[in-house]
């Protein structure tokens, strides 16, 4: 290629990103390059700062400036008395974005898999067990585990670790999606749909 | 949002990149915070040594390390006695795929409109004049501008600038391209593919 060294590098740094295809990694850096007052700069500092001030929340596992917890269990305006259990962070932002819930969150930071070794230690199971002991009477771990298998496996181990403790645990519905059409739906999903039919 | 801060700040400045939606930046930032091998500083250093080192080559007006003239203009193997005009740097890069042409090249910086304020001495229109003068008797200055109204108009105007000169000027062909059906051809190429028809 005809581009100088430091293009060629930003364009491959730019194209491992998802979603970025080597024609749009270079569309992106010819971008930057061409259009002066775009200072790539200010998106380098950008990365930087994120690398150096994002962490994740010591109580929830959510993104966090480092050091402190994140806006959601900072926040006053949530119950404490309902923990929502969640696969990964961006998870969280999901369920944010659909305002279906005003309790706090859990991170698992991932799910069971034991054929990619990913055993109970390596979530953050221990640190969910503490903050249910720390629960009221009568308050709620909702699971919204993926519906796959490791999260079902996930969600059933999870139901099994927790059933001895003083809270109700719940899993998040599983059935048709809105907008769904029978005729296209899977088997799996009808069955889930049938068993847990509203009255 | 639920966000820190910086994480709000790389989102906004991903979401500002050409081809990039909210939806991508979002994804693309979840990533680089998530998968941690993937240092987002090693994507800022890449911005930040593309704004400190590339420039423009002083001969052609394509990207160069700065100080240094391109890879093009440096390179014995190709042919002084010709140059293909063209607007912008990234029609270099096309032109090099395409692998038509092994003269130098001249970049623009632009096409003339008037509308918008861009006048001949905005554009590298000096510089090729000095260029062309410095030309063997029996060169070529290839127009290789796109086939817009501002694009015919400065091919035009650079026609007439160096009708004088003793170089050959041409213009690359206008018609139809390659894999193109003549049902679904507009109005105007047909007519150009028709003009330069070859017998």
């Amino acid at each position: 290629m005809v581009y100088p060294k430091p293009v060629e590098e930003l364009i491959d740094q730019l194209r491992i990103l998802p979603a970025i295809g080597p024609r749009s990694a270079e569309r992106i850096a010819l971008w930057l390059l061409l259009d002066r007052k775009r200072n790539p700069v200010s998106l380098a500092e950008a990365l930087v700062e994120c690398e150096k001030q994002v962490g994740f929340c010591s109580q929830c596992g959510f993104f966090a400036e480092k050091g402190e917890d994140c806006s959601v269990c900072n926040s006053s305006r949530r119950t404490s008395n309902a923990i929502c259990v969640v696969e990964k962070a961006p998870d969280v932002i999901a369920l944010e974005r659909s305002g279906a819930f005003n309790g706090k969150y859990h991170c698992l930071g991932g799910v069971l898999s034991p054929l990619d070794g990913i055993h109970p230690e390596d979530l953050r199971i221990e640190s969910l067990i503490h903050r249910v002991d720390e629960m009221d009477e009568g308050a709620e771990v909702i699971l919204a585990i993926g519906v796959h298998i490791e999260g079902e496996a996930t969600s059933s181990y999870l139901e099994g670790v927790l059933k001895d403790k003083e809270v109700k645990v719940t899993r998040l519905a599983r059935g048709l999606p809105v907008g769904a059409n029978l005729e296209f739906a899977d088997q799996l999903t009808l069955t889930r749909a049938f068993e847990g039919r509203l009255s």
